[in-house]
C-alpha cells in the first residue's frame, strides 16, 4: 500500500507521460525536488502534471518518513488500541475485549502497512505517473545544479524543490548517544515489545508511543520537562490524555530532566538519571524531544546559505534570499509546520506556484486564499494526536490567539454531556473548545479532545479555513445522535448572552 | 439521561425564572406548546430564553418519540453492531470479536438510554427552566386557545406552536392491523430478541432494525417495494448498505409488496403472503413504511385548517392562512424534515421568531442566512443512517440536484483507497460523492457511506451550509491519516482538469 500516492492525479498524468516527454537532455529537467517523501512526491506530482519535467533525488525509501517510520507505522500501532478502549466502552461488546491486544498480530500489520520497508509501490507509481528517479544523495552545486554521489549532474532550468524533511535529535546529555536510545524511527519500527521502555519527551511522538507501547504490553515511563503533555495544543488536551494514560499503567513524572544516561552493554539494560537524583532502569529509552532539518549536507554554502538551518520562505514556498528566485523549501524543512498533510498541501500550492513562473503567468499573491499562497499555513493548520482519548485540534489555541492580539472569547463544553457521545462511549470523557475572535465573529480556533473525535476535526477545518461567521454555522446544523452536536451547544453558549 | 435537554440554556434561564415570573394569571401564557419532544422542549425553551412565559402540554412522555422510541434506543442498539463490526477489522484486535454480541447487556444499556421510559429527568428539567408542563391531550379551541382533556383551558398571548411530530403508518393491507405489527416503537423498546423477524420497508427505519436485530441473533428477512434500499440518498449508499446485510445473513427482497397478513393467535407466528406468491413465516413483522403527522385531533378545524394533514409552513415556521398569524408548526408536523436535529434548528428559529414578533421587533426575513428562517431545511439537512456502514448525507443528491435544474458536476472517490480509511478498519469498503454547483462553484451536496463516517459528515454540513467556495476549501487540510482525507482527493478530481 502506498500510503500518499495522490491516486487521482496518477491515471491522467500517465497519460500524459505515455503520450510522450519533452525531448530533454537526460541531465537537465524543469524542476529537481530532492526528496522523496509525500511532499516531494506531490511537488513533482504536480509540476509535471501542469507540463513540466521532473525528476525525484532520494537517498532513501520513496515515500520518506511519514511512510515508513512515523504516520503510517504509529497509526497502525494506535489504531487497535483505542478501537480496543471504544470497544471497552461499548455495552454487549466490553467484556470480548476485556484482554490484552494480540501485540504479534499488531506488529505483523505495522509490517504490512509500511510494505516491510521496501518502497517498490511507490517507485512504481513514479514511473507510472512519467517521473525520474535518481537514487543517492543529493547536494547543491551552485544556482539551479545539483550532484548526486556516485558523480552525476543535475540541472533544473526553473526550480529545486528542497523536500528533505527534518531528523530527532538528541539532546546533549553525558552517555545518552552512545547508549543507542530509540528514536521516533526505532519507536515506530520496533520488532518486540520491549518490558520497560522509558520515553522523553511528552509532546505528539511521546504520546502516541506510550499509548502504543503500553497497550502492547510494556511497562512504560514517561518523562517531561514541562508540567504537561501536548504544550502546544490547549492545556485540556494534556490534562485528559494524562489522566488516561494513567488509568492504562503510564507512569508518568513531570517538571524532570535527564541528567545522564548508562547503557553498559550493547543490548542490556539502560540506566537514566535524573535531575532528582532519582535513577529509573528500562530496556529501551525512546527520545522523542525535537526535530531538526535535514539541511546539513545539501551544499546550501554553493548558493549563499547557511547549512543545517531551516529554509526561510514566503508564502509561495520559495527560499528567501537567492537570486534568480529558483530555490523552493517545501515541507518540515522550512519549519511552517512540521506535520505530513500540511507539507503536502506546501507541494500543492509550490507546484502550483512553480509550473506558473515557468509558463510566466501571473501569480494569484495578492488573493490570501488563492491557489498561489499557502496560507493556511498561518490560521488553520489541524492537527490529529491519535491517543486515547484522541486529540484533535486546528487553527490557534486561546493562549496563541492572545498573544497575536486578537480579542477573543473561548467556550468551552464537555463532551460527555453530548447524547452522541455517551451512546458512542459509555462514560464518554472530553472537551471540546472554540475561540471566537469577537471582530470578525469568525473561529480561529477549535479543538476537540474524546474518542472518535479525529474526523470531527475537519468540521471545524472548514470552519476556521472558511472563516464561516457564526451566524452562518448557526445554519449548520448536526446530525442527531452524533458527537458533531457539540457543535450546537458551543455555538448556543456563544450566542446565548 | 435526558438526551434532548439543551444544556448551556438550562442555567441562565433557571437563573432567570428563579429571579421571579411575569404574574401572568395561572391559565393564560404568551406561548403554548402543544408537545414535549425535543422539539416542543427548544421552542419553549428559547421563548421562555428571550423573556416570554411558556407552557409545554404533553399527553405521553416529556421528551417525545426521539428520547423513548426512536434515535436514543436505535442507537444505543446500533453502537455495539458498529463497533464490533469495525472491531473486526481492527487487527490484534478481531479474534476477541469474534463470538456475537451480548444481547442481554445490549437490551439492558438501551433500556437505561432511555430511562426506562420514565421522563422525570426531563420534566425536572423544565421545572429548572421554569417551564410549566400540563399533562394531558389538547385541542385547539379557536384562536390562541388550547383546552386540555380534564377541562383546563389555556390561552395564548403571543403563540400556540404545534410540536406533535409525527406517527407511523400501516399500509392498508389485509390482515395487517389485525396481527398487531410492530412499528418503530416496538422494534425499538422490544425486550427480547425475536427468533425470526420480517421487516417491511427499506428506509432508515427498515435498515437500521434490520441490523441491530440481525446483530443481536434473530433471523431476519428485510422486503422491499422498490429496488433498493435508503431510496432517499445516492445509489451508492444503498447498494453498500445492502451488501453488507447479506453478508451479514439478513435476506433481503426487493420489488415485492405484501398482499396479505396472518396471525392466527396472539404472540403466535404470523404469516405474511407476498404479491409473487410466496409466503414466510416469522415470530415479528415489521412495518417500516412511512409516516403521518399526529394532527388528527387537535382541533385544527376550530381555526380553518383541515385536521390529519402535515402543516403548511413559512420559512419562518408560521402556519400559513391563519388569520393574525399565531399558529406555529415546527419538526415533523410541517414535513419539511423529518428529522429530530432538523425539528431542533427549526424549534430555535421558530423560538427567535416568536420572541421578536411578541416585542414587535422586525425579522430579518430578507437576509436568508438570517436567524429568523430556517434556510438550511431547504438547502442544507444531513442525515446519518447508523447502518454498518454508515451512511451520511447533506444537501441533494446529484439526481435531486438535476431535478431543481442546476448545473452540476459529480465527483466520486473510493473511501477504500484513503489511507486513513485502511488505517481505520483492514479491507475497507465505502464511497464519498460530492455534488458541485458549477455556476457557483459550491458544493450542493455531500454523501459519505462507510465505516467511521458519521462525525465526518458534519464537515460537508459546513461546506454546504456555509457556501464555502472550492477554491477556499482547498485550504481547508485533512489531518494524515485521517479518512477525511477524502475530502483532497474530491477536491484533486475537481480541480484536476
Amino acid at each position: 500500500m502506498s500510503a500518499n500516492r495522490p491516486t487521482e492525479a496518477t491515471e491522467e498524468s500517465a497519460a500524459r507521460a505515455a503520450s510522450g516527454g519533452d525531448g530533454a537532455a537526460p541531465d537537465t529537467y524543469d524542476v529537481i525536488v530532492l526528496g522523496g517523501g509525500p511532499v516531494g512526491e506531490n511537488v513533482a506530482d504536480r509540476v509535471h502534471a501542469a507540463g513540466l519535467s521532473a525528476v525525484v533525488v532520494e537517498h532513501e525509501l520513496v515515500g520518506g518518513e511519514c511512510s515508513y517510520w512515523a504516520c503510517m507505522p504509529s497509526k497502525a500501532l494506535l489504531r487497535p488500541v483505542t478501537a480496543r478502549s471504544e470497544a471497552r466502552r461499548v455495552p454487549g461488546l466490553s467484556d470480548a475485549v476485556a484482554g490484552p491486544l494480540d501485540a504479534p498480530a499488531v506488529l505483523a500489520h505495522r509490517d504490512a502497512t509500511v510494505s516491510y520497508w521496501k518502497d517498490d509501490g511507490q517507485v512504481r507509481w513514479l514511473d507510472s505517473v512519467g517521473l525520474d528517479l535518481v537514487r543517492g544523495r543529493a547536494r547543491l552545486a551552485g544556482p539551479r545544479r545539483v550532484t548526486v554521489e556516485g558523480g552525476r549532474t543535475l540541472v533544473a532550468r526553473h526550480a529545486v524543490a528542497v523536500c528533505t524533511g527534518s531528523r530527532p535529535v538528541l539532546p546533549n546529555v553525558p552517555g545518552l548517544a552512545a547508549a543507542k536510545p530509540w528514536t521516533s524511527r526505532e519507536a515506530t519500527s520496533a520488532k518486540a515489545v520491549p518490558g520497560r521502555l522509558v520515553i522523553v519527551g511528552g509532546g505528539v511522538v511521546g504520546v502516541e508511543m506510550a499509548t502504543a507501547w503500553r497497550a502492547l504490553g510494556a511497562s512504560v515511563t514517561l518523562l517531561v520537562r514541562g508540567d504537561g503533555l501536548l504544550p502546544r495544543m490547549e492545556p485540556f488536551a494534556g490534562h485528559l490524555v494524562a489522566e488516561s494514560l494513567a488509568e492504562a499503567g503510564v507512569f508518568l513524572r513531570t517538571g524532570v530532566e535527564v541528567s545522564e544516561v548508562r547503557r553498559e552493554a550493547p543490548g542490556g539494560p539502560v540506566t537514566v538519571l535524573l535531575d532528582t537524583g532519582d535513577e529509573i532502569v528500562a530496556d529501551e529509552l525512546l527520545i522523542a524531544t525535537g526535530r531538526a532539518p535535514r539541511t546539513e549536507d545539501l551544499g546550501l554554502e554553493t548558493v549563499g546559505l547557511t547549512p543545517g538551518g531551516w529554509l526561510e520562505v514566503d508564502d509561495t514556498l520559495r527560499v528567501d534570499g537567492v537570486p534568480g528566485g529558483w530555490l523552493y523549501g517545501v515541507g518540515d524543512v522550512n519549519h511552517r509546520a512540521l506535520l505530513t498533510h500540511q507539507g503536502k498541501y506546501q507541494a500543492r500550492v509550490a507546484g502550483a506556484v512553480i509550473a506558473a513562473r515557468a509558463r510566466g503567468v501571473p501569480l494569484l499573491e495578492t488573493d490570501r486564499w488563492g491557489a498561489h499562497v499557502a496560507t493556511a499555513d498561518r490560521h488553520a493548520v489541524p492537527q490529529v494526536v491519535f491517543s486515547d482519548p484522541e486529540a484533535a485540534a486546528v487553527g490557534l489555541s486561546a493562549a496563541e490567539a492572545e498573544r497575536a492580539g486578537y480579542r477573543i472569547r473561548v467556550i468551552d463544553h464537555d463532551l460527555g454531556a453530548v447524547a452522541g457521545a455517551s451512546l458512542y462511549a459509555d462514560g464518554y470523557r472530553g472537551r471540546a473548545r472554540m475561540v471566537v475572535d469577537l471582530d470578525r465573529e469568525v473561529l480561529l480556533g477549535v479543538t476537540f479532545v474524546g474518542p472518535g473525535v479525529g474526523e470531527l476535526l475537519h468540521s471545524a477545518t472548514v470552519a476556521v479555513a472558511g472563516e464561516v461567521p457564526i451566524e452562518r454555522l448557526w445554519h449548520a446544523v448536526p446530525a442527531y445522535p452524533t458527537i458533531s452536536e457539540v457543535w450546537l451547544r458551543l455555538l448556543e453558549a456563544f450566542r446565548g448572552d
